[in-house]
């Protein structure tokens, strides 16, 4: 198999052995990685594998399939085509998923799509329902409403019945916000002057909170994901304790297995079925080969798009 | 009746006419009542009285006998000695009660006492159980622990069985924190130095906070009470992700009638029996006479003491 590799920043395709399952896991043979922002924090050093992962090895969601099963796993598994969020190691040819972890894909999305889903849909409904408990006919404000996560977000919100207010850095895509489900789009600039927020799914940090702390409902949950524009903030106790409001936050990456298993099975019961039905969307930024990683990364890290950034993996030699 | 009133941040006694309960209602004559933070604060201008309470009468907690019951009250309340957190004038000769909102005094603790006990021991209660849901075994870290809600808050998180920080400005009282249940004091310098703690409850605000962020365990609830030491503090909020920690807080004085008679509740069934058999205490820093509250307000608002105070209130003019 190849993988990416990162080697003192440097990313890297070596040749390595394709794993074999363990007992309970299986090989997917990969087709499409995203890209996400813990991949450019691992490559900074800022943000190293869990335990069990490969430590130099990138790529936290793949889809592809299935081509090695291991022995216990007792579902006919070999062959099926299944997406899945990992410890790292993605961005390959062939990748180790334990077998209770897998997505099950809708028939009519691509690859590049389904590459796309897992991380960002996982991770947008395990922070709205999981730990920000939303409820029906709430508000939510999802900021950096474009990224991979956001576009996740709002969509999510949107189909579990909340009003969803769209905050994006500049104005340009607010009419492909508002088609995906958001109510209402808003700039950066403009948060300081909404009212009643239930829910913050907040993929910006501090640059973002620390205006829309002022604009809590009474009970409001604020849920920390991203914090590219900024990780400290200034936190109003007073407030925080006048609005009763929750300020928390999570990763998937550094859950254990038994808890990745709980929230594929979330998603794979609430969010597959949407999917397969064509109420949610992957929109991709841009796809780019695998032997390509450099300048997906690049084009990742730089502001401006819209969606996913998802690497197509073809074949056992994507330098060949 | 007699009552203390506030005017343009001045403290006077008004003589003015005594309630008449409302059909769930009682009237207390009032034998001791608490000083606390939200009445300095409310006297500065800073806490205006919730909705239904006096606007000009400080006072949140009391302990008295029922002089007066509403007519659609069925329990026999005349002349039980009874104690509860009131919206504001408690430092009062008469004052009334939501009827559901009574706690019954055990046989031997003194007014003053359970004057001091409603605010603090619901207060803690609250943060650490309905809002911190701190486990048995769990570690506590109770900032500003020789305050009232601070000695509240280490007995009760000893009693149910966690192992108990108390954080103090000095060690002057490090040996009666001890006493109290505290398995560990340190001064605020020494905070930073300790390691895994998985519930704080917060009574100083942001000079304790900025650093006990720091040693949260994962999964730790931050519940913030107090401010006293600044409110305004530099969250970081990739260590919330990290360790998955939750920030919130409250106050019992905005909530609605049926909030504080559930809190009523909890408190009556869980703390007042333990104070009944003489494992809570409510330690008194001072008592005064509520004659005397210029003098008693000045003593709370400076640093140094342990435990409640609380005015004595004695007859129906305590100018006489």
């Amino acid at each position: 198999m190849w993988t990416l590799t990162i080697k003192e920043g440097a990313l890297e395709m070596l040749e390595r052995d394709t794993p074999q399952p363990g007992p309970l896991d299986v090989v997917v043979a990969v087709r499409a990685a995203g890209v996400n922002a813990a991949d450019l924090m691992q490559r900074l050093g800022f943000y190293p594998a869990p335990a069990g992962a490969p430590p130099d090895a990138p790529g936290m969601e793949l889809a592809g399939v299935v081509s090695a099963v291991g022995e216990r796993v007792i579902e006919p598994l070999l062959g099926r085509r299944v997406g899945a969020i990992v410890g790292g190691g993605a961005q390959a040819t062939h990748c180790l998923v334990p077998s209770e972890h897998l997505l099950f894909l809708p028939e009519q999305v691509s690859w590049e799509e389904a590459g796309g889903f897992p991380e960002a849909f996982s991770t947008a409904y395990d922070a709205l329902v999981s730990q920000g408990h939303l409820a029906t006919g709430e508000r939510v404000l999802v900021s950096g409403a474009t990224g991979g996560v956001g576009v996740a977000g709002v969509q999510i919100a949107h189909a579990l019945g909340a009003e969803v207010i769209a905050v994006t850095r500049t104005d340009e895509y607010h009419a492909a916000l508002r088609a995906l489900g958001a109510d209402e789009t808003v700039t950066l600039d403009e948060v300081g002057s909404l009212k009643g927020v239930d829910v913050v799914l907040e993929l910006l940090g501090a640059a973002h909170l620390g205006v829309a702390q002022r604009i809590l409902n009474p009970f409001a949950r604020v849920v920390v994901i991203g914090v590219g524009a900024g990780s400290r903030v200034e936190i109003d106790l007073l407030n925080v304790m006048r609005t009763r409001s929750t300020i928390t936050g999570s990763t998937l990456r550094s859950r254990s297995r038994e808890e990745k298993a709980h929230v594929a099975r979330l998603v794979g019961d609430t969010l597959v079925p949407r999917w397969t039905r064509g109420d949610l969307q992957v929109p991709l930024a841009r796809v780019f080969d695998l032997r390509d990683a450099e300048a997906a990364y690049e084009y990742f890290g730089a502001p401006g798009k819209f969606g996913k950034v998802v690497l197509r993996v073809e074949g056992e030699s994507p330098l060949g």
